[in-house]
């Protein structure tokens, strides 16, 4: 995580309202000191949450102030009275703001199917909105974790006609992380002025190449949501084409060493793969087959015991639906060749993808040599701990 | 496992021949001492080991005598020298039996991409002959299984005419089991007369609806194997629709339990759920929607901790892709009712599937209220052990 940041116009705070078990930050808000143009991508899970539901048409209407957000609990499947609650905290935190309720976002992440307890929220949201400050920004990416072991909060710098802007992301992960939703809470800020419309198609095209390309578990929330706020209290505009690819080009940076941050600290995590599919007859189906073997709880436990156990790649790989011609399938661990024309390339071979196996970072290239079709995607080992975490999650 | 296993005409076998490291058994011979029809369910994925691509021409021919089978190699991505190497077991079985090369059919299971230790497979294959015998279906049971920690081995019988047929099925499984392809090893043999084409398609409805439908770990085999062989010796010919129909009753229970028997040795599995999803638009998208929750990594390790955590599994519905109206949702763990409308029911109801949980087999039932469609599917939990086991397979 990195120290310091801070993005101008905007404050940030967290406290502890209790709505965790232990005595630890729970509950965050960030502020923006005037109107921020918006943007936001949800979860497509049939289930959304209460947040969910109530933020996505108010980030809609382009313009926001402030996002409040909690964990230890999800407020979903929570009925009529999930809404109301959800209502009641941007209603309250607008009071204390004096804003508008249309005007403050919620976002929730935790247990799904509890009521959220509103009198501790109610009880410590004056705190949290008098301790509102520029250097907020870590104890808020510390306030939404849920069972992050870091939090992830990082910033990247742009400069234009001499003025510099930033770019401030903090996000929470872990688990429930797969590539074809949002897959988590995470919070953009930015000091440049955006059009809501060139922020919402940036932010899609960012997301679609860097958080929609990595996976934990397979599995996702009701509740993920990806939100951005640009405020312009850094003076610079980002308007004609050529500012609009600077500012993708950052904004895409910040996302990719954030999708890299959120892996790394996937539950139960030892091992981040970069997995790339390559030669595919079309970028559709290298993506296909990359989602099946990313997933594939044969390769990950085999990644966790660092077993250059390439059958089990190969035979995901078989399964995805995916033109694949075996007799021509080449198969690379960083740079070590393991499998040539469907075949394994012996023992030698096996050492050295062992050796490469033992790093904590390492690549899997899957060459097909069918056509272009090219994937990226960022995965994972499956390892005891994650087992452990999730069977005892709630305990 | 059933015991003193016999099929009127049919002999097996099982020596050590050393493919694998313990010196257990590891090479199987089933023998018909007459011409026995033959139908077959092959993988569908990509990826063919060698026996897959021998045997399926031959079991196209409707007609076979002996099927050896072995555990710890797969022969699979091995090159035009595993074709040779499946091509010689099968000729040295027919020259030792009398038969023809065609009359002898090939599966393997274990390692991919090491070369079949040929020298090891010939020297056992005289020893194996030998001891054919009417009782050697408990041998051939064992010397199939991978990662199994009981053989599985079941017997079906029925009349017709005043004369008893049996069915006798022997299968391993344990890991890399989906329901969309054949899933395992599976053997059946039957002394019952009946048509090749009669035997194809009952065999593809029963394996339809019972292998197909079970889940260890969503993954799937480059060797999976279905096949079932009829020799006629009981003097009971299956012909007309009401023999067919009886015929298929018996099979179809016979896989069913041979399902149950699959998935309750999964690898790590301390827990046997049956997963119905009814209610649905249509039996597609509620088979759609069964598979998904079957296969979510979350709700299998929740499974795992006997946590109520019903969050996860409407949370993996709701990614499903199958329709689904989030306020009429009802969730059934057995009989306990634990969500309605869409909503928990609260501490009373979670202690009381808690309890449903700690069982080591309980029933699952969501029920969507839109429509008549529906799914089962057997799964089981996602442990600790399972990671255990594939993380140090091959060592």
């Amino acid at each position: 995580m990195q120290q310091d940041v801070q993005c101008h116009g905007f404050r940030a705070a967290a406290v502890e309202a209790g709505i965790k078990k232990a005595g630890i930050p729970d509950l965050g808000l960030i502020y923006s000191e005037t109107p921020a143009t918006v943007a936001g991508v949800f979860t497509r899970n049939k289930i959304q949450a209460a947040p969910v539901l109530l933020s996505k048409p108010r980030v809609a209407s382009g313009s926001t102030r402030a996002v409040i957000a909690n964990a230890g609990n999800a407020n979903c499947c929570t009925g009529s009275q999930g809404m109301d609650d959800a209502e009641a905290m941007t209603a309250e935190v607008a009071s204390l703001l004096g804003l508008a309720p249309r005007e403050v976002l919620v976002a929730s992440t935790g247990v799904i199917g509890k009521p959220m307890p509103m009198e501790a929220v109610r009880a410590a949201l004056p705190r949290l909105v008098n301790s509102l400050d520029a250097g907020g920004f870590e104890g808020f990416a510390r306030a939404i974790m849920t069972t992050d072991t870091v939090p992830k909060l990082i910033q990247r710098q742009g400069t234009l006609n001499n003025r510099r802007f930033s770019l401030v992301a903090a996000a929470k992960g872990a688990g429930m992380i797969r590539p074809d939703l949002a897959t988590m809470l995470c919070f953009i800020c930015t000091d440049a002025a955006v059009e809501s419309r060139h922020l919402q198609s940036m932010l899609t095209r960012a997301v679609d190449s860097t958080l929609n390309r990595l996976t934990i578990d397979g599995d996702t929330s009701t509740n993920d949501t990806v939100l951005m706020m640009a405020n312009g209290a850094a003076g610079v505009a980002i308007e004609n084409p050529e500012q609009l690819n600077l500012f993708q080009s950052l904004l895409d940076d910040l996302l990719a060493d954030l999708s890299r941050q959120l892996v790394r600290d996937g539950e139960g995590v030892t091992k981040l793969v970069e997995l790339q599919v390559r030669g595919a007859v079309s970028d559709q189906e290298a993506l296909q087959m990359a989602d099946t073997i990313a997933h594939s709880p044969l390769v990950k436990t085999a990644f966790f015991g660092e077993d250059a156990n390439w059958g089990r790649i190969l035979a995901a790989a078989g399964r995805a639906g995916a033109d694949l011609d075996p007799d021509r399938v080449e198969l690379y661990f960083d740079q070590v060749c393991m499998v040539a024309n469907g075949m394994g390339c012996g023992p030698h071979a096996e050492g050295k993808v062992t050796a490469v196996m033992k790093q904590p970072e390492f690549r899997v290239t899957l060459d097909l040599h069918l056509g272009n079709g090219r994937a990226t995607m960022l995965t994972c080992d499956f390892s005891v701990d994650y087992v452990k975490i999730n069977a005892d999650y709630r305990t």
